[in-house]
């Protein structure tokens, strides 16, 4: 409503009234006009009306939402589904040009503005949550995996003749893949035991450099967020390590945004070393459905080149997702999530370690992975794959999600690589185990259900145990100290 | 987003972009502009963005929507959940003061201003659908029959004497109820049978006039839309004898709005006579859920004097699914429906003659009822109420509704009153029948499916009945001409 | 989905999974069933989900959702507007028939079923909030006041030859344009002041039913909720006065269901006297928007008969709101909102006695009322009203909505009583005052924003008062004790 | 609701109308069942509230959405915003695993029979759409030139020396760039003129082919929808040598889908050589928001290790907006969407070919292009490029959107490449010329305004030109014939 309307509307109401309405909504233009002069993340957040008043202004800068347009292109933004054009705000031009997936579009000075101005909040919400040296950084509607392949491929070009990439291990699937998808030969360093703790083996990642030579390496592609007993990779030595041989780092930090000891890391190895870039995912960061992730970097020339890299338009969707959530939260909203992710950590941990002793199991010790932890599953001779398999598949019945159970001795092959003792980081982890994470959102709730349920399970699984092995010796898992 | 919004946006994006897009915001701007200056009703439909703008922009300036607003009364517009504040699209102050329901509120500039251009554009419907000499109305949350009941209860203060509702007779329980609830007298008038037709007994309208003394008689209560073969009252020559009389005359146009000849009658009735007040209802005449009402006049004190009558506040639902109703369709989509009802009527006359005659019944010849249509049903001896009652109950498990089976000789008491011949408007008709109605917003597909699942079901108890009745007489139902 | 549908779903992906899903269903299911077996709130408000596949069953259960319906009536749940259709989750029908505003419609078993669980839901609720006696009740599409009319238009029936109605003063324009609406006459009974607190004139009360005669007079109209410094009625001494002498009592409780000091008066009235009815408003006691109230009782036969009593269909949309509340918030949500509402109050009335004194004006002392406030505004020779008014005014442009000034001697005429002394209850209160209420759904910081900008506006007008009345001297407002 | 609920209703209400309504969800049901057992597009499209009750009965199905879920592992589908949750209606998951897009989920049963259906019913639909020979195709959420990326990405895989991809000139850049990004060097094959139409230079592909040798060939990149005046390569022959020298063959079918002669070359190549895969925007073809593509061919393993090759999981959005538009579609709906785009553009070409007329100018002759259409622009002298960009920037303010102004002579360098007469398909057409399309979802009233606002335009250019340019001899544009 511009001024006329308002004042057609004192002479249909009370003048005073009008006035007071009008008032009223220019505390919502202000917080408007803020976000797009400041591009930083409000301390507050907003309002569901705020919110929607701006989603919706944006949409009719949109040349599909235009009252008089006319369209004889081969894409106008034409929906033939009205539930459909409501569940997008009516933005329907997605995101970025042929050329480039950060452009502004002609067609579309809205979603252009949705793009920018979301870019621009997840850059402040990355400082804040631990990395303030950060610079660049760009919304991208691909999960974590395929967004390191789009890191690996603009690579390329800059290091023609590179083949391998250095990758410390870890077992997760599209990490592994994302490589193989870029076309490159994953280096795989095996971790090594400190403690119960999987650590990156630096000297074989040094020896393996000697041993490439530094133009044939792509680069470094290291881990921050990662299942117990494994802990994030030692950035600040890899990022010396890369400095110092001219080799790229590219940095997966898939979860590790929520965790302000694995955004440290990134600072570090920005600081004293070399970090090309670190993608994280957006669903896992920042409660949103799966489907985004965070390509960041300290060069904005270089974050730049990867976004040209990407070819052709892409779904608005999971920035939208990302704007709407942090402009509900606020940055205090966010960081309350963050405090509570770590609150809900040591309770976990704690309980996690209780329950795991009275079954005269142990929670592995591994300070320095802030998010996963681990309980040991004792198992008994020829049974304890049945044993372990089984209480899987029971939690999994009992709706206790996330909880993972990795057996000893698995093998797999991925993409023509097999890995022995899959799923546990490392070729011969001492025991079998369970995983249970800390990760943002997680209530009070999830965790007491948890250890009820897995009190129950373990009940029910050990006397099966007891009933079938009772003449054998119990096998103990004594791990080393 | 004001004036430094846009800078600050084509600082993000190119400026020529969100210039376009600010010029295209100027047009959704303009529709509002002239909705509130004129308040009528667009000529075209509007767009859903312009709709939804408009609304959020009203939303904004009820003080529960204020950012920065604090409540410290009894009723404050808090809203427990999310869902009913959207769903409501954040209107929580409804309409009216304790005062007046057509009242403006302080606390709530937006729903009052929605209201105000409710009444207005209903007003300018009104008098496009057929009685451009209305001068004032207002949309009530309450349906026809509690509309016409705080008609009578207003009218009860101007005329302290009166104790009589002159009222010729419709069988429908809520227009009776409304006089009575309302605490008087209803002086049912029967109709007489011209033809197939039940129309107004003028002569007994006059006598029942002179016999109780016009002051004890508070209003002429009449009946436009109803169902075949009664056909809407002789308005014209029932309005002149309550301007001789000085009576007041309050018509019940339930679900008149939809045809012209109905409005016809009222336009006509009020320039050659009296008519006080006219009172419709929202769902049957504009396609909305049930529950609202509209009270028109031809007289601004009158109709205020009703609205003021209205004790307290209430809801704005009615009003706001009118609204975006009438903008969604606009004047010409209005028209548009009211052509398509009236070919609807013509075709569903057509097919329901042509099919009543096959089985040797007949379409009564109705002329001057719009919108209902009515066939005999051939019944033949004792078991003629049985069939007709399966055929009821043989449409409806059919998923036929709205199709009425009228037997004869049906007795009710409503309040006290015993009806005979109930349903059919009057003591006794000659014959069984069955309605059907070509109502706004049907499609041909309801008449085709109709037609032949009404063919089925003629034909099951045809069959049914010949086994029955092989030895009896069919008699036959001969109506006069 | 049916068991078929499972079945199909359990080819084309996981069978396992398939079942895991489908067991996750029947939780929901359950929650559904319980509702409907015991007509219950539930103690756990449910989730979004559940709630909006309830709503989603119920709707296809009308006909108009039915996928194979032909409609041929005048009414037949048609809808023009797909944004309307939704915000009423496609519950078109309305609630009650003709007849009855809490009939079954055969159209409509899904808005049928939304209707009875509704009331079943909101009885439960009020028998938990301090009434369990009570037996009976009926949520209606009108704001208190039409609901008030309502119960009286009802009471008309059985007591012909009434035409009184005794009512202890309350300065709320709708509770007595209630009465005139219907027809009757108040008899207004002023109100005694004990202390700083207006209460029943319970002896003027019993010398009007000797007066009038009992036959004359329709009912007593008393009121719980109500702006210090009145108090609630003395319900149960009027309920056994109205006992005693066979006249029904009708109970405004406009907001009283959220303190169950002013649900322990109706429940001790019924008890020891009689209480014919209570009334109480939706949006004020469960935070809906504006438009429904519920009518409450401890005889089924006389609730019915005043459902009886509404002509016509109604709107859905009030019991809709409070169904998705209800179930939303769960008993348990409801009764934490109770618990804070008493805390809030208890801190709102400290903070106010706190910033009354320092400027040295009082907190009325008004124990019996448990949710408004007043604190007296101590005002200076001729300027008194104009720096009353003022203060009002830079209350309502500082966004603080709900507080009320009473200044002294205003005088209004409604419906043609004049009241002197309007607003505050009584002809002469002893001083002018200013109201402030903790009302269900008030946050602490409502509170604080409120005493800091209450502290801002009085700081403001002393000063110029100080100006202006410089040489004159104050009077004090001493009130007796 | 289940059996039980049902009965509970019945005592609530009559059951007869329980039954009725019980009855009525079972057609809903019954299209579900259909869906899930057929995995086809339904011919009539479904009512909106079938849509949206099979959207949810999937969702509950999700472990986010289970009742009794604790979830400890780090991505658990937690959603910080109810409006987040709400517009993805609750599908939080994704679709695909880490190691394939197409892998169902154990924790996301609905989402996984979500992606199923929907690859499903867009094969159903594809086969409908003129290519009945497809065997497999999946739906992915990255816009075509990624899509077309990840095809070459893994073809790498299975060519290993390969290193150059054929490719029939088009300029549009993603085109391009997906190549550049798969790290391949693309080998422009300039089209030839044959009369107004730019044509596939079969020799010069053949000739390419023999330089370089088919194994250091990745793939012939062929493309159907384009630009007039060039045209749809010669699919058949293509595939033809691509069969005859053992070369992959991928079709960038884009906006291929809504023509049947499109699909019909890709139908045909397939039967008579080699077409690998060919890809196409989702919101091109299906009128929805930009942001997914559909990966389609003719050998189910190759088409299934593309979906294994993307790493990690994907957003569910672009497949949840497809299926929704499909099934509220109907492939009746779809068909009539393509016959109207059909009829659209005889429309347009008969239009525009009357305004060029009349303004001297000429529409190309294109008849193989079944979607795009140019008609010259006439300029004069040294002002011509200036003439046309003011063209196109009138277009661009009087807000048509997507015609397209091709001055000559434009030259521009994509990653290093660089192309003379960009935007034109070969280095030097003979005339400048504006495009216009009729693609799906096209109007009439698109056309009208077009052609109104480009009649305008072109005669005030006409008006400068005049001015600027009396005393120059326009040189016409002669095309050949």
């Amino acid at each position: 409503m511009n001024r006329d309307s308002f004042a057609a509307g004192e002479r249909l109401v009370s003048p005073a009234y009008v006035r007071q309405g009008c008032e009223a909504r220019r505390s919502h233009e202000h917080l408007i006009r803020l976000l797009l002069e400041k591009g930083k993340c409000p301390e507050d957040g907003w309002d569901e009306s705020t919110l929607e008043l701006f989603l919706h202004e944006l949409a009719i800068m949109d040349s599909n939402n235009f009252l008089g347009n006319c369209g004889v292109g081969e894409r106008e933004g034409r929906v033939a589904s009205a539930l459909v054009a409501r569940r997008h705000y009516r933005f329907i031009h997605g995101i970025g040009r042929s050329g480039d997936i950060s452009a502004v579009q002609p067609k579309a000075a809205g979603s252009s503005l949705l793009n920018k101005i979301t870019n621009s909040l997840v850059l402040d919400i990355i400082k804040l949550a631990g990395v303030p040296a950060v610079t660049s950084c760009f919304v991208v509607p691909m999960a974590t995996g395929m967004s390191l392949t789009l890191c690996f491929l603009t690579l390329r070009h800059k290091r023609p003749k590179a083949k391998y990439i250095i990758w410390p291990r870890i077992d997760q699937k599209s990490c592994f893949k994302s490589m193989i998808t870029a076309g490159f030969e994953p280096v795989v360093i095996e971790n090594v035991l400190e403690g119960d703790e999987l650590r990156t083996d630096l000297k074989a990642v040094e020896a393996k450099v000697q041993e490439l030579g530094p133009d044939n390496i792509l680069c470094v592609h290291s881990t921050t967020s990662c299942f117990a007993p494994r802990v994030p990779d030692r950035l600040e030595e890899l990022a010396v390590i890369c400095a110092n041989s001219g080799i790229p780092h590219i940095v997966n930090n898939a979860y590790g945004v929520q965790s302000s000891k694995c955004m440290h890391l990134i600072q570090q190895g920005a600081r004293v070393g070399r970090i090309d870039a670190f993608v994280q995912s957006l669903d896992k960061n920042f409660m949103v459905p799966v489907g985004g992730a965070i390509i960041a970097g300290f060069n904005d020339s270089f974050i730049q080149e990867i976004s040209k890299m990407y070819p052709g338009r892409a779904s608005a969707s999971p920035s939208l997702d990302v704007l709407i959530t942090l402009l509900s939260l606020g940055s205090n909203g966010y960081k309350k999530l963050l405090k509570e992710r770590k609150e809900m950590f040591s309770y976990l941990s704690s309980q996690l370690k209780k329950l795991s002793e009275s079954y005269n199991e142990r929670l592995l010790h591994t300070p320095h992975n802030p998010i996963s932890l681990a309980m040991t599953l004792k198992t008994q001779g020829e049974h304890q794959d049945k044993a372990i398999t089984q209480l899987g598949s029971m939690l999994f019945t009992r709706q206790v999600s996330g909880a993972r159970v990795v057996p000893l001795g698995s093998v797999q092959t991925v993409s023509g690589h097999t890995f022995r003792g899959f799923m546990s980081h490392t070729n011969n982890y001492p025991c079998a185990y369970l995983n249970a994470a800390s990760a943002i959102g997680m209530k009070m709730q999830d965790v007491d259900l948890f250890i009820k349920r897995l009190d129950k399970c373990l009940k029910t699984v050990r006397k099966e145990q007891n009933k079938e092995s009772n003449m054998l010796t119990g096998i103990k898992c004594f791990i080393g100290r």
